[in-house]
């Protein structure tokens, strides 16, 4: 079980978007509401896109809510696309390069969830990962191995037919090996411009995610709330769970369901997955 | 808020003292059940006697739940006598000079609770201290602060005058600053031969405190209990809250009292903060 | 021993700064030129202006050389102020509370060199600290208890009077220990508008310092240098050991001085330690 | 670039065996005499066998220099069969999982020098290890991959055999790669009972590594040094440079070669690569 949170909007500061909503997500690193484990505190990581083409990342294995680094960059740090993430590990080791989000080129990618019985298919899945992109994985997540998945399947060229090949290989791979059920997730992904956000689990039972509604009308009905306060009418967040106390404020994003964001444009799409 | 456990008896593994019970201490980092902070993540530390006089001491500012290192030491070490403490920041940086259990050359010291106004009173507790102790102090914590004091108060003399003294004098200066009911406390020390627990506090609303009964009882109700098997009659636990299932194996330690363990005797003596 | 950068002018890239040249300060961790110790693998800061007064600080224990969190955020941030500092600690702690830069509310302090006989003087030293700042010390090092004695002796209405009380008053003390020539150190210290770096050692053999001479000439001698390229004639850089190939570029700051850089002013001015 | 020891033989003090020698492997980690690359701060290792039959690992990112926890360690464990391995990455990521020493079950390896075109050849690497042993890769080293592929090629029944098949399938398919040169190694593995260590490198121009010469002749030589006092006629160190100041106590081991370490007993025998 993890958490994570992709802003799109006008420039905001790091240190409103994580530190300040009531729920925050750094908050949520040590009690977070929903979801079976509350404790995420095993690394975080924020991508977030700044003067250059290709988005920062900041990973680190301790729990965020005391790391004072990170708080550091959040004071400094304000931008118009930011993607955070902080992880309950299943079971692969604490380090660095286990911490979402996953940087390729200007993509960014991130997860929430798992591949079940993953150690026994991790070997097949590793293999249909297009040759030249192999050793660019570092670590030995599901998380990470999914990503370079849907990237061998496309996905800087088609996302959603991506992500809906590389779910139907998890799938078709792991009850090959016997496993029910392989595929549990919301993730996101961005290239910078758009973000694609989904929701899906072979058990059609996955984990919570919602998206913001509309800014404005929430600007109204709640004039003091400083997280709203400086938003354009384009800003969005998709997060695994509300952040403060407006829950009016959050609509939750429906099972098998893809979310995609470009400028104040949200698109609703279903989501099934699908052979290559 | 924090929580500890302090062993003294037969050569136990680690591993079977600080992972095997349903409600380890390592398992209380992630989910404590009792106190206000259930999340203890801040960091842990072992101090345990081997062959050498002075114990060995690992801490780190890892959650214990996850610091692969803590579980390899804990599987191969076994120790008649381990100090375990695992840390919920109130404040002061988490770095391993923070980290508890404290050491003065054979003695350890470790804190579940806190000094209130510790920042208003810092300088005059520092002052308190023996300057030849002074430049050994090297972290920032109330906790340490407090150990300083304690055996600036003659602590490998008399354990109990010096604590009592030494709760004197931080409750004598946090009233001098205006600050109400300064001290909360369970501590544990000991000098490698006798471990001196205390359960204190200025307003008589104490953290919680247990002592193990007596091992062959339990021995005799629980025959299959892992933890208990291979304890000899000697064998004492003192922790901040219950290990395992067996609530029956646990006496709860009364408010404004120290307990004293050598050998199979343990002592139970009432406290009272008094000035040197 | 320790290395530092403290640079000043047009916006410049951290990454350009302290990654780009040859003999960067980054490539100085591993493999520093001048000095005893030619490896500061004990942690590393950098400090910081942004958009904010109060400076960014990204500090941590590991090798400036190996840390991928360094480079990202290098790779994002560019400032017109930077305090960056590799480390080698002489003794305390390795822990982020005794990384430099140290900061004091808009602040900024580093330090190379070290006071010696510090344990035995370091309590005359934090008794000298004004009580109300005396909580803010988080950590156990020499440079951060020396930073505050500079403040308790003014350092935000005078700098230079206040490091020169702050050093008579080190060594006064260290003397009256026995200690032969207390004070070794380049310091250098900022407000955010100015920089102040000191070069002083008691017994007049101090670590090196330099500074960067007219970036105009130099721009028009190598106009194929990329660290040079963009730079306003205003910049400066002052820094323990030259960075890059190009040794006309840097004028060493001679014993018992005080260089003072405001825009595009240098001043040189003589320094002596003088009682408050 | 890095360091190792493996030591066997009467139980040795860790602290005596890795800190008190002159050229200890500790201060190889800051300074190293011999090899290209001198500072070796990119993480280190310890195995060690103890009372059960499976090792214990201690690995960790910081240099080891200035790990406090090794320290504590090595002063508290005494072993009689010891690996230690110091590491400068090559560009491997610097995180616990790459750090040497690799274990399965009760084995251990450990790798000095590197396979030259890791990221070109790492996936048909990969390929090569056996299915069921493949979701125990937990790092992303060629030097872990090379243990992994060694097992696949039968390293638990015939250590020789299958090293030789293991450098035989990377040269192969280095060079249907265009790589020249693809292997550089000096390695040590153990089951706990016996030492292999070997020597070789695809251009003949090998990593450096030592074997002690007999103990007694050295006791006798040097009755004064605390390295050799205590230890039994048995004992024996290979390491990759030598420890201490006793140039005679060690021996190269020449080109192409494998050491065999069992009791007393040392084997040197002749080492090629040779098709599975």
């Amino acid at each position: 079980m993890c958490r994570w949170l992709a802003y799109s909007g006008s420039p905001v500061s790091l240190e409103e978007l994580l530190y300040k909503p009531a729920n925050s997500l750094v908050m949520q690193s040590k009690h977070s509401r929903l979801g079976v484990e509350t404790t995420n505190g095993d690394g975080f990581g924020v991508g977030w896109y700044g003067t250059r083409q290709t988005p920062g990342l900041f990973r680190s294995t301790e729990p965020a809510w005391h790391d004072v680094n990170l708080r550091e960059l959040c004071a400094q740090a304000s931008s118009e696309r930011v993607f955070a993430h902080i992880r309950a590990s299943t079971g692969s080791a604490v380090q660095q390069t286990n911490c979402h989000p996953f940087r390729h080129e200007d993509w960014l990618w991130m997860h929430n969830g798992a591949i079940r019985g993953f150690p026994t298919i991790k070997r097949d899945l590793a293999l249909a990962v297009e040759p030249e992109l192999y050793p660019e994985i570092l670590g030995s997540t599901d998380s990470e191995l999914f990503f370079y998945l849907a990237l061998s399947f496309g996905l800087t060229e088609d996302v959603r037919a991506a992500v809906a090949a590389a779910v139907e290989f998890v799938e078709r791979t792991g009850r090959r090996h016997g496993i029910e059920d392989p595929m549990q997730m919301t993730i996101a992904t961005t290239d910078g411009e758009t973000t694609w956000a989904f929701r899906y689990s072979s058990e059609g039972n996955s984990r919570s995610l919602f998206h913001s509604t509309d800014i404005e009308t929430l600007q109204a009905q709640y004039p003091d709330n400083d997280v709203l306060k400086g938003l354009s009418r384009e800003s969005r967040i998709v997060v695994s769970e509300p952040l403060g106390d407006l829950y009016g404020a959050w609509q939750e994003i429906p099972e098998s369901t893809c979310i995609l964001v470009r400028g104040a444009e949200a698109e609703i799409l279903p989501f099934t997955p699908t052979a290559a």
